[in-house]
């Protein structure tokens, strides 16, 4: 089901086409990050901390050196040296510290050494042979404790100037933001409710592990094949953590299973290439599932502290947010976005946002889906939620109310422009779901969500053959279905078939610099770049027709696929296929491309509204989600299907996050359940059908309208469950996951 | 040495650096044809005709279907039905009956089916197993028979428009061209000298057999890993001859071992392609070398009559010769390219020339460095020769008071710009090689050559990174070291060193068109483009530093890799280096990239002198090159070590030619000499060190005055030997190669 907020101008656009990948990931014939071979290739294999915290006092890597199977051994020796930033700027020291521990490791699964050997299996005994010794420090992984003044110090001089002083030296970023007077506004207010909340990490759960093949020279030359979001980024941090310059490394990005923001930086490349480099041959490395929940990126964990006031009417009088995010043992966790995204979809007169990014002994967060966005929405929407509740007022008319619209002041700063919030809430409410009888035990929540959404450095060109095919340049790896959307874009464009179009992810060394596949970027940013670089196309193609025609090249203008004869002009000559002037393009002018860099600015923020039904088991605590509608403001969806694929794909795995994912760790810092039989992410049973609506609000800031769709979808999910969980259960549920333990617990304690 | 023409104005060009694909290509890293691997890749194998001409009247697979590890087989019946069209306009329909016969077997070696199976022994074996009843032809393999009034007929319908009426037709295609009145000419002449002359086909020799690995899907979608010198041809004729659209095809070109204009067309490609459609898996297909020599494209063999009038002081009053060229099975012979070639180096009053295009059965021939040239200039410039030494004359004193220089009527129409035959002349002249003395039973000839060189169609782009270092994408496969002088170029525009800049051949899916390289095409054509890709980069470089100052941006001057304010804000700010407008190009405007697509038309002509000093021993009839001198107008060397290596290959390669190589067929038709140890390339010692000079004569049509130098090289050679060693033996010798028992049978005939 679509609500379409403007009549259909498209051709292409909004159409269902076969994904050109689709036979090549079903057949199998697609090469992911682990199915690149090159003769002579060696094997990787990573030495990890057992211990969350703890000085490396010697490596001694002989024993294993002296196997005839081993290529070379690699240490933090191996890499560049990098001036000590520890702070978020020195993101580059960062990385590399994390890629490969220097004085300390900093949790457990941190990179120690590496092993290159003509097997897998070699490499792997190798390791047993590296002899380590460690003076074990002590360690925190949780937020709260790691804030407080007995904290052992994770890191001297990570902070940077935005903490206020007094603070523990593991808190490395404070943001604080907002507008009016909150304790003016809670005085204003008829129910103020104060309350904390809790989520733990979670991972993406990307099915393809991290894996790489590398090949690097002793004369500073290589090449590159990774599964990842951003092969221009693996590209500058691989050539900065190996010394070389960036152009010297040719970086291909595999198609990719799964990535979520989880493949946005470098973990086994770096080390690949190092070894590559020492042994003089290719090396390839893959993760397995251990080291990925070890040693990537999951989520961030949180704590919050969240107030609200509102009338009795439901209006909002004041609102205030205290996010404390634990990002691992490196700067960024994300409490500052936490913060701004918190508040968002609310017209606010007083709101004040506190975020607080936290470093624990725990791997380094990334991004995953809307970073930062999930816990806050959890928390802030949770509170919303019991307020309704106390005040026996309606959760959408609620919204709707305090709904932020076009010229709203965001909580975060700005003033919004064209947005789809309150169209998002009305489908909600005039959804047969909103309306639709719940049985017993059941419990309905609803939650709303916001993301940014973003532009980012974007190169496309688009290239035609002599029989009138198109080939589409992008920098930005597929992880949507986005080489379909940006066919329908060019085919838009140029009025061609989708099918005479190919849209290829160029390696780094055939295309302009991109940014990563992240910010729910790729259609908004790489979509306008090709529609950019399609019109360039065209008005190559008019020339021609003109010098053709012997007319001026504003008499010609495009209209499906041909080039015609317009104005004083208009009817002298045939429409002149595309086809008919790249037959002979090479004695007309030479080949026929369009081109199109920039940062794109106009990414429209978006906003979603979720819908959720959940039965909890009394007797053994298990939740079950019976229904789930997804609605949310696209802009305009290029290929409806992979925008409701987006939309499914974000509740589903908000349902994992809501319900069941988390990171366990001993009281010995070492994580307990890395392995899915023990981290239990959803699996089909655990899911109902995901309905989906999109709603279509144009962004003025992109020629077709696009917004992007990939993040908010992950936004309200955690917060609606709880909500609708709460209302199953009858009890306010404040910390995630709501495993069957916790909600036994609650239901006991109620 | 080098001769330069004007004072060195260039940091970078001129000078010679490590090129960058070396350390791969000595340390195996260099992935060539045969280097490709995909997972579940099958191996093909090609079944050829054991006959010359018959009629396929039946082919039965069944059997090798039946084998297990058999996985597909085909036929002619599994390619694309294209229209019949024999002629030279036809040249789709003429690839594809080359690549799988179609109704008949044209030549010892065509395709005739193919497999694929799980090993490359399987698929030769199951090869055996295939049945083919054939109806033998009549056949014919020489020139003069070919077109001789009772010659089998090998395609009706193949000659096109040009031919007069009344001939053969296996005559094909038909040129005359020339000037003045020649009868009126040799009627002046006081010596005028006519004799015939004939070469056999002799093939490029590339050290790589053709090797390729093919992925096509059901979907039309597919992938093309091959060794080749044009990938975009292979892109375009492997979809037409697959059925699909081209933009769906993605081909790479991997390294490549040799090419010489031998790899601009496609064999096995589309053969792998079909294979790895019908079993749904990759297929690799690698040629042995019996398989290059017997089906893949030598070079014409020719006969020709030549007839020269000249003046007592050196002055030729008349030139006229006929060219007929033998170019196996298909049209193609350059017969128009030897005649137009062939009388290039003078000025002419009254010349006259004609060339015949015939076909015969033997495998199609290719381009070979100046596809044609050589046996002209061997014809002509023997009896040149012979009338300097009846007439008692200078060789080089003749060749320069006849030679062409700017504002001569070349022979074959057109009016030349600045040329550099003079030069050459000049410097071989003042060479010490000239006037070194000769020992008994050594002669020494010289002779001059010439060459068109070429434009075509050509797309660079040119992409900067943060760290300031340049890609550069091309796609021209780099057959010389052309990575190397296109980076000299990039850096001598933007002002940054050679290393760190990095040339790619970028995929068919990555860059906008570019024609084969070949043509001595690519210095020339993708170096204008990579200059003005490099100038497009900096007008954004100045616009940046511009915005940046807020001055406007024609104040802004590019020098030594830094913006410059000028005019009326000169020294208003510190230059500003690349590096530093690229560190934040992100956020200053987005990415800064360079892009030129055009069909330069400037090429710029070339000529080449060449002084040989051959010993002849009378006993085994063995000639050895004693001294071989290079001289030719490179038009500005971009680095003189890769122009010297092309002089030298050249030369090297017109050694083999004139003394040793040749196709033998028997009188069944059949090739009697298809490796290597019975058909005799020069190895290093039968080289002496070649010398070169490189004149610089600056071509008008390029930015730094490249001509462009890989084929003009092997034009004098055939000639400058032949006439050394018919110095030498006291013999005129009038056939190719002139091997020892020709040498001797010439002997004893004098």
């Amino acid at each position: 089901m679509a609500l379409d907020h403007r009549k259909s101008i498209f051709n292409f656009v909004g159409t269902r086409p076969d994904r050109p990948d689709g036979l090549d990931k079903v057949t199998g014939r697609a090469r992911f990050g682990a199915d690149a071979y090159a003769p002579g290739m060696l094997h990787g294999a990573i030495l990890r901390s057992p211990h969350a915290h703890a000085r490396i006092v010697r490596i001694d890597t002989s024993k294993a050196e002296a196997l005839k199977d081993v290529k070379a051994i690699v240490t933090r020796a191996d890499f560049a040296v990098l001036p000590f930033k520890p702070g978020l700027e020195g993101e580059f020291w960062n990385v590399l510290e994390n890629v490969m521990a220097g004085e300390k490791a900093l949790y457990d699964g941190h990179a120690i050494a590496a092993v290159a050997a003509t097997s897998a299996l070699a490499a792997r005994d190798a390791l047993k042979l590296i002899e380590v010794e460690y003076e074990v420090l002590p360690h925190v992984t949780d937020v709260d404790n790691a804030m407080a003044a007995d904290a052992p110090v994770i890191r001297e001089g990570a902070a940077d100037y935005s903490v206020p002083e007094g603070m523990h030296p593991n808190v490395v970023r404070y943001h604080e933001s907002g507008h009016g007077d909150v304790e003016a506004g809670f005085a204003e207010a008829d129910l103020v409710i104060e309350d904390s909340f809790v989520t733990e990490a979670t991972h993406q759960g990307y099915i393809e592990p991290h894996a790489c093949l590398a090949s690097l020279g002793m004369d500073g030359k290589g090449e590159l094949w990774c599964t990842t979001q951003g092969h221009w980024y693996a590209q500058k941090y691989c050539a900065t953590l190996l010394g070389i310059e960036t152009a010297q490394l040719r970086v291909t990005a595999s198609e990719i299973g799964g990535g979520f923001g989880g493949k946005t930086t470098v973990f086994i490349e770096p080390v690949a290439l190092a070894l590559s480099r020492k042994a003089n041959r290719p090396v390839k490395l893959v993760m397995n599932r251990s080291e990925v929940f070890r040693s990537t990126g999951p989520t961030s964990s949180a704590s919050m502290d969240i107030k609200i006031g509102m009338k009795k009417d439901g209006t909002i009088t004041a609102a205030q947010g205290i996010f404390r995010l634990q990002g691992g043992a490196f700067p960024g966790a994300p409490g500052d976005l936490t913060a701004m995204c918190a508040f968002a979809p609310y017209d606010l007169t007083n709101v004040r946002q506190v975020g607080y990014d936290v470093i624990a002994n725990r791997p380094k967060q990334a991004a995953y889906r809307a970073p930062g966005a999930p816990m806050g929405a959890f928390a802030v929407e949770s509170v919303l939620d019991e307020l309704c509740n106390q005040l026996g007022l309606d959760p959408v008319d609620v919204r709707l109310k305090n709904a932020a619209a076009e010229g709203s002041k965001a909580s975060y700063g700005p003033t919004y422009e064209r947005i789809g919030l309150v169209e998002t809430l009305e489908a909600a409410k005039a959804h047969p779901h909103y309306s639709a009888p719940l049985k017993p035990g059941q419990g309905r929540g609803i939650s709303c969500g916001f993301w940014f959404n973003h532009g980012g450095e974007t190169s496309v060109s688009l290239a035609l053959s002599e029989d009138g095919s198109a080939q589409v340049m992008v920098g930005t790896p597929d992880i949507g279905g986005s080489r379909a959307s940006m066919a329908l874009m060019a085919a838009e464009v140029l009025g061609i078939p989708y099918e005479n179009i190919r849209v290829t992810v160029a390696d780094t060394a055939s295309l302009g610099y991109n940014d990563v596949s992240h910010g729910s970027r790729v259609t908004y940013a790489s979509g306008l770049a090709t529609i950019k670089a399609a019109n360039h196309a065209v008005e190559k193609l008019c020339e021609r027709a003109a010098a053709k025609w012997g007319i001026p090249v504003d008499a010609v203008k495009w209209e499906d696929g041909c080039a015609v004869p317009s104005g004083p002009n208009a009817g002298d000559f045939d429409p002149l296929p595309l086809a008919d002037i790249t037959a002979d393009m090479g004695a007309t002018g030479g080949p026929i491309s369009g081109h199109f860099e920039a940062t794109p600015e106009g990414a429209g923020v978006s906003f979603g509204t979720h819908i959720v039904d959940a039965e909890v088991d009394s007797e053994t605590g298990k939740t079950s989600i019976v229904r789930y509608t997804v609605i949310q403001d696209a802009g305009k969806a290029i290929h409806p299907t992979y925008v409701e694929g987006q939309y499914q794909g974000g509740a589903a795995q908000g349902i994992g996050w809501a319900l069941n994912e988390e990171y366990i760790y001993g009281e010995d810092g070492r994580l307990q359940n890395s392995i899915f039989l023990d981290y239990r992410i959803p699996v089909a049973s655990d899911l109902p059908m995901i309905d989906t609506v999109i709603v279509e609000v144009p962004n003025p800031g992109h020629p077709f309208g696009v917004r992007g769709v990939g993040e908010t979808g992950i936004v309200p999910p955690l917060a609606a469950i709880a909500n609708a969980v709460s209302n199953a259960a009858g009890v306010r549920m404040k910390q995630l996951p709501m495993s069957p333990p916790r909600i036994l617990a609650a239901l006991k304690e109620k």
